[in-house]
């Protein structure tokens, strides 16, 4: 199964409230619902293994499911017992094993190596632990998103991404080169888990302390990858922060302005062009914002929105 | 301005929810958020008046409005006064002039014929009232949805559409006759508005007694046109009605499963699939199902997706 093609649009009524005009490629109608099925599949493209492992509350358990079904692969996905019920569902749809741990209990690394290698002492052979974003073949497989969008390349000037680990970022930055295409990318985070942009500021990969609890749950994590580090730090042009409530609020005029569903974490480009287009960085660019995905729980959705 | 192509999808998980393959067409991208843009630029290009009156509290007074916009043409929507303040904004911001009016003093055509007339009496000639469905343009108009899914037609044979006054229904009859399709149409309406049904069983046009409150508020018409009932009388292979809770429940798989903002309306379709799908109708078709909208008001849509 191949990723579908994002879904490219200007909303006129969007544009016109902000007083700016912009392009949206939205991955919200990607298999499973975000960018993350591009990584999955062509990472389980290229493994050997038979059966692939990764621990995951979100899009990429999901994501990694629905790729290893359409190949033929086994898959599980450990996830926090605090897991929303709809999103083991989802796992199991697809064919993979969801196994519930208490990550309060352990780091999330140690539940995959004991999982690892009490599979290994079980007798299987071809395991593998897939990382969401640190991984080559997750950034190559996200990088596809520029091949999708180069034919607007006359639309656009400036990209605006939102970053956790780094994995859709990089892709980005590296989709951008192979296509020979010349723009600015900046990334976007919650200024309460600002590790990419003090990184980028200090010129060397940086943690936050603990797992940041911003509205936007698909970057809640403690810092860049390495592989993506070394992809981002020369190729962000910068990384803008923006807070909660504009996170927020971005959400809001998706649903009202564009019919847009779309994720916390998806909206976070649009939080920053809203707060950063009257600047010099943006005032007289011909941004594109991506939207990493669309899967909100129902009630968190109900909030935001009204 | 163009119409923009609807938007085509399958998805996969809202597929194997139901248990059953379909594709999605949907108009909720379109501008101004409704398959209603598609009407309102066909009748203002083949119009020679300057100045175009409708009376809509939805979707037709925002396509008109930016319709005339990019026509360079003078806009007036009557609005019932209890029309919510975010649609009246929207007429507004595409340059028409929103007139309050109360409905429950007057019917709505008598509003329009005073409306009309003032200005005619003001010296106004080139003046013209608009219906939002009965006019062989609108219905000219959204036949080109069709056009759009031609490419499409080795991917379904049925398709499944919103029916309220007709105007939708009957372009997508016209548009594939235009295209040489060969495929099966039903209308869809919510039982409690089920004019349309009783028309095609009686084989003559028949009315509600009043607008019925149906939460698909798109649809609440006393009836079919009359040029959308002489398309229709022989171009429906059948009308199929659905009840409110199974339209709500619609409007929440979306949600749920497709990343989709549906309006009630535009969720017509995916109401009759899921209750029809098992039926001689459709258990070994290949259905389309339309989504002819997705504006709706926050507070209603926080309601439906909990």
């Amino acid at each position: 199964m191949k990723p579908r093609p994002t879904h490219v649009f200007e909303s006129r009524k969007l544009s016109r409230f902000l007083g700016f005009s912009f392009l949206v490629a939205s991955e919200t109608f990607q298999h499973t619902g975000s960018f993350k099925f591009r990584a999955a599949m062509n990472t389980v493209l290229n493994s050997e293994a038979e059966h692939l492992v990764t621990i995951s509350s979100g899009n990429f358990g999901q994501a990694l499911a629905a790729a290893c079904e359409s190949a033929g692969k086994k898959c599980t996905v450990l996830m926090p017992a605090t897991s929303a019920r709809v999103k083991v569902e989802a796992v199991k749809s697809f064919g993979a094993r969801p196994e519930l741990v208490d990550v309060t209990l352990k780091p999330r690394n140690q539940w995959l190596e004991e999982y690892i290698a009490a599979m290994q002492a079980a007798g299987e052979k071809e395991i593998e632990v897939v990382s969401p974003y640190d991984d080559d073949r997750v950034i190559e497989g996200n990088s596809s998103l520029m091949d999708d969008l180069a034919p607007y390349s006359d639309r656009f000037d400036t990209v605006l991404v939102p970053v956790g680990g780094g994995g859709l970022a990089s892709g980005v930055v590296q989709g951008i080169k192979r296509n020979g295409l010349s723009c600015t990318v900046y990334g976007v985070e919650p200024s309460i888990a600002d590790d990419a942009a003090r990184s980028i500021k200090e010129d060397r990969l940086l943690a936050n302390k603990t797992e940041p609890m911003t509205i936007a749950d698909g970057v809640r994590t403690l810092s860049l990858g390495e592989r993506n580090w070394k992809i981002l730090k020369d190729g962000l042009d910068g990384v803008l922060t923006v807070e909660e409530e504009e996170i927020e609020e971005a959400v809001r005029l998706y649903f009202e302005l564009a019919n847009l569903k779309a994720e916390p974490s998806g909206a976070l480009s649009l939080a920053a062009l809203k707060r950063y287009k009257a600047t010099d960085l943006l005032s007289d660019k011909k941004p594109l914002v991506i939207v990493s995905g669309g899967n909100v729980d129902a009630t968190i959705y109900a909030e935001l929105i009204r």
